[in-house]
């Protein structure tokens, strides 16, 4: 993931970032591969899940529901993850994925996911 | 659904109401049962949908994904509907639920569901 | 739940029973609920892991997907479970709906679901 | 996709294929990545569509639900892809992934996925 996810803001149970979407990932017709965009909403969720907890490695994603909803521009993709439960087993919450290049606030998403991760017992 | 649902608040794609919860959707241990929760997911976001589209007795559920997050306590629960996608054939949008006798704006939500409907054709 | 369902076969990992639908869970056009759809999956499912794990009162439904696909004729529902993992704290798996006066292996299924349950420790 | 994926077998409704795995998705501890996971199940049920429908290259996913159960080894994945509903607008089905390294019919599935697939109407 190094380099290719950019933090736009953090705050408690709240994580806004961009990724960066390479020529391999767009599909033909000029938009963004649906691997894709899951990728950005498993990632920005972990990293939500990690500024809360810190660093562990273990923590998986158990289940992901993503409904794809308009086509995304060619380009970066913003992912806006909220925790809506944090447990001591489990992380749960959703994200929102946007076009980058859209206006802030403006834009209609182009993507909504609900993920679960796992975190494992400390030692 | 008659007399079961108040509508508590109403505006462009966003709708909040309050589902009675009966004696016979509690379980033991004193929290409402899981298909009560989804018939409050499902029945806010059908409501929102048709607040949008005018009463179109066709629109159907296609899909649900249901989080049960904590246990609510037994008694009504609150729904708050938003609607992210509103297109020609289909409704996309999530729902949180609460136990309604928690202060707005200060609990945690019990639930978390993503909801599609598909909007028959007009005639 | 007491009377409502009637189990049909049970083997390792797999139950099928029938739900009874009482007459306010149809709709009108004659159908069945999504809300009875969702208890038929929930209960069938519920049902498959405590035949795996014992009467456990306290395992409780964490996530469910369901796929609504075809309509329902409005009667009974069989519902054909099958748990995929079965851990120490998770049973997760997935259930095929079908309109029971349909004849079975001639039918396509009316709705599918994917569900969690979450195991409590044993004490 | 080229030269990634290689068809088992094929049969109406029923797809089975496999995915090479490469270096980039592979996770440190030696498993291979959620997003990896996710593109087997959604590449594996386009394909079963399209072996129904005919090439529509404008056949999209709308929605997809993946329940990561097991991990699986690093190497290659094999997809078994089943469509429940094939309707005008809209493919359903599920589909269970394996590490093709484990025998077939042997094995535990490493996630299961529920997708679907928006059809164009035909011009």
């Amino acid at each position: 993931m190094e380099g290719r996810f950019t933090i736009l803001s953090l705050e408690p149970c709240r994580l806004v970032c961009e990724m960066r979407v390479g020529e391999a990932e767009l599909r033909p017709g000029g938009t963004v591969s649906g691997p894709a965009m899951f990728t950005a909403a498993d990632c920005a969720f972990y990293m939500a899940t990690l500024a809360m907890i810190g660093t562990q490695a273990l923590t998986v994603t158990t289940s992901a529901t993503i409904n794809f909803m308009r086509k995304p521009a060619p380009g970066p993709i913003r992912a806006e993850a909220r925790i809506l439960k944090l447990g001591r087993t489990l992380s749960v919450g959703d994200v929102l994925l946007y076009s980058a290049r859209d206006r802030a606030g403006d834009a209609a998403p182009v993507a909504q996911a609900s993920l679960t991760y796992s975190i494992p017992p400390a030692r």
